[in-house]
């Protein structure tokens, strides 16, 4: 008889583990049935800042596949707007719930994918419920604001200033709105260090958002339930829509009530392959926990690039392959106004936090050479572990070009490289593309003499 | 009493090692003279064709430093326009000529670095020699051209489809010239498979270019010492100017003369740090052979970038610190038109040659998500070794935004990565950046799951 696989969660890991699984299985060896709380699969959420800026046109182009593709070419059995409201391990069920109310009905599984995601971090204030505050986890939630915009707001409040809340500012303010940004950070972008952050607040102001930095919000004030201002420590800002961009969790309330462990990040944990300690049960995406290759330590990163790599080890491995997922680095990208940024590995307080003692040099170069036309500006940051010269991380601030540089460096720290090392390696040169000592060249050699100079205590 | 440092060529490599050595060495301890046959040092041959073809207007931008800056900040002594005819190594002497005349004079050195780059592959043909027909090694070639140009030539026949030839077509062309192109190979660019280079040949046509391919040179028609036209085996192309671009050899030939060891790339011959097997005698820059790190043979490749690299090495070493060249792994970038052009590691018949056994998938995707304005094509092909899976070479032809990928597998070639492994690399994720798997991640996945096929017999 045919096993069953229920996956929890139609977005990227879901999707990719069903379509491998069902790549190595067919349908009368394998039956999959997928529960998605929500209206859409397999979409890009990371494209939701785009479609309400307006530079993607179409809710339709965020979607990969629709549920029919999944149904018709896959014989995967996509369940929309149904929500597994329990996981029991014992029994080997799900209970379900759909969008008509009544009780829910329990769905059996001999394999289970929980793919749940990430839930946004909702500030436990005054007026957050209110109307006229959004978060923007999924593509309902997109649509959603998209609709709001409809109502022809004049100001927004973005709370937040990580890659999600100055993405949204910046749609806001194509949108033509009037655009604040509040984070209790001194700098925005607190996943850079800091003086990488503030080249970002300044783009930020250019672009015309007004700023406030160091300041927590204090509540939202509603009038006849809908949102009207938000309010911090030392100002009202009047608002006729909130975006909040606060950050996310692993949504692994669901797994952990069925006794699936989860670690210190809350995401559920996995071996390699993506499996939990429950046999026959496993967990990938936003959800998860992974390993950092630098820190050594447990992290849960949010980002579809991960989730779409473990959902395809996960469907590899119930489909009779093997494969597994082998950490991350913290790679992450963001364009923001003008500006390429980008980051990998540790920032320094995550260094100094991993047990590190980093050195940072910046170096200022170019996208292309000097004298070629369209180079543009671009700051590199390498930070070093001062004891062995291993690089320990690497951020990019810079205009057209600049960014992607990152990926060269994400593969040098997942080899341990020394800064010395790499001040070595064999980087593509053309004046349309760098100068002669590329960027991250240029940083590995300061950065390289700094921890010499360190050496021998000069 | 100071030792004399002599370094004999003015370009990139003689230029780092002297900087580098001056770095650690003040003029009290280390004398420094530099012998530069042509009128310019350290500038950017790699900008002649932006100089060419009008993107980089002066001259003067493709110097990064004058001979007055090298005397007056770094206590080097630039003599331009004096050729070292002989290096004597018992006498530890070089013979310079300047070029007034006379007998040369002789030059003691402590130490030598030569630095005498490359000379062009000129082909014995009848007519070669005669005015109209230019190379582009020097940055006195350049202006040459540049001088050629305001006599209002009106057809060119670029002799050579590799890099140096597709840039100088493409300049021309902005000049508002007809060019033709005459390669005997099959496809242009050779150092790509020719199923990557047969992208290149249709974008050259779209440019207007005449493109003649499998075709020879059989001489240079000339009248009044003046070249006329092109003949090859086919047909007549007439032409007022004739660029080769043909490709280089070390120019060796005066270090051979001397006694200091050559290789089978007729580069001179040295060790990690640069030096030859002489005591006191190093080497640097296009004259050199170097390792590649995927064949682990001898190659001679002229990139600006391994020269600098080079340079940098020789000088740390003069100055009495410890540095290595690591080698090679054949990174080259280019563009021509609206096409970006990368490679690196080896070609299929290049990995055949070195004994692997390499099997090859192509991918097309694109540069940024789909949906995403401004999103470009790109192929990408991903050659691997069958029995170990191991990454042998890639090669990327698209459009803007595509060919920096190239040093991410620049760096997961250097570490001997398999495609496998390569499918877990943390690599950035944006959508403005990249689908949500990047193009390069998608390659290696396909050339995986194709070793993992050949591997089953399937």
């Amino acid at each position: 008889m045919a096993e069953r696989l229920v996956v929890i969660g139609g977005d990227a890991a879901g999707m990719s583990a069903a379509s491998q699984a069902r790549d190595r299985r067919g349908p009368d060896d394998l039956r999959i049935v997928v529960f998605e709380k929500g209206s859409h699969v397999s979409y890009s959420a990371c494209g939701i800042p785009y479609l309400v800026g307006g530079e993607v046109a179409e809710v339709e182009s965020l979607i990969s596949r629709r549920p029919e593709v999944f149904r018709d070419e896959l014989a995967v059995d996509v369940r929309l707007r149904s929500e597994v409201v329990e996981i029991d391990l014992d029994r080997r069920a799900v209970a379900v719930r759909g969008d008509r109310g009544g009780a829910p009905s329990w769905e059996p599984f001999d394999q289970l994918v929980i793919a749940t995601g990430a839930v946004p971090d909702r500030p436990h204030l005054p007026g957050a419920d209110a109307e006229g505050v959004y978060g923007v986890q999924t593509l309902d939630d997109g649509i959603a604001l998209l609709g709001a915009l409809e109502e022809k707001p004049r100001r927004a409040v973005v709370v937040g200033g990580g890659y999600i809340g100055l993405e949204m500012a910046e749609a806001l303010v194509r949108r033509g709105l009037e655009v604040s940004l509040v984070d209790a950070a001194e700098q925005p972008m607190g996943t850079l260090d800091p003086d990488m952050g503030a080249l970002i607040a300044g783009a930020l102001r250019d672009l015309g958002v007004e700023v406030h930095l160091g300041e927590r919000i204090e509540c939202f004030e509603e009038s006849g339930g809908r949102v009207r201002a938000a309010r911090t420590e030392n100002r009202t800002l009047p608002a006729d829509l909130i975006v909040l961009g606060l950050g996310t969790r692993p949504n692994s309330a669901l797994a952990e009530a069925a006794g699936v462990p989860v670690g210190e990040t809350s995401g559920i944990r996995t071996n390699r392959r993506m499996r939990t300690p429950v046999e026959g049960v496993w967990a990938a995406g936003d959800c998860v926990e992974t390993f950092h290759r630098v820190s050594r330590r447990p992290v849960a990163i949010a980002l579809g690039t991960h989730a779409n790599k473990q959902g395809r080890v996960t469907g590899i491995n119930i489909g009779g392959g093997y494969a597994a997922f082998p950490g991350v680095v913290g790679t992450a990208v963001s364009k923001i106004c003008e500006y390429e940024v980008a980051r990998t590995g540790l920032t320094t307080a995550e260094a100094v936090e991993a047990g590190f003692e980093p050195v940072g040099e910046v170096v200022e170069s170019t996208t292309r050479a000097g004298y070629y036309p369209g180079a543009r500006k671009m700051k590199i940051k390498m930070i070093a572990d001062r004891g062995t010269g291993r690089l320990l991380g690497a951020q990019i601030v810079g205009q057209e070009g600049a960014a992607k540089r990152i990926d060269a460096l994400a593969v040098a720290l997942w080899h341990e490289m020394t800064v010395e090392e790499m001040t070595g390696l064999d980087l593509s040169y053309a004046p349309p593309f760098a100068p002669v000592w590329d960027p991250v060249l240029i940083a590995a050699r300061k950065a390289a003499e700094r921890v010499d100079r360190l050496d021998r205590g000069a």
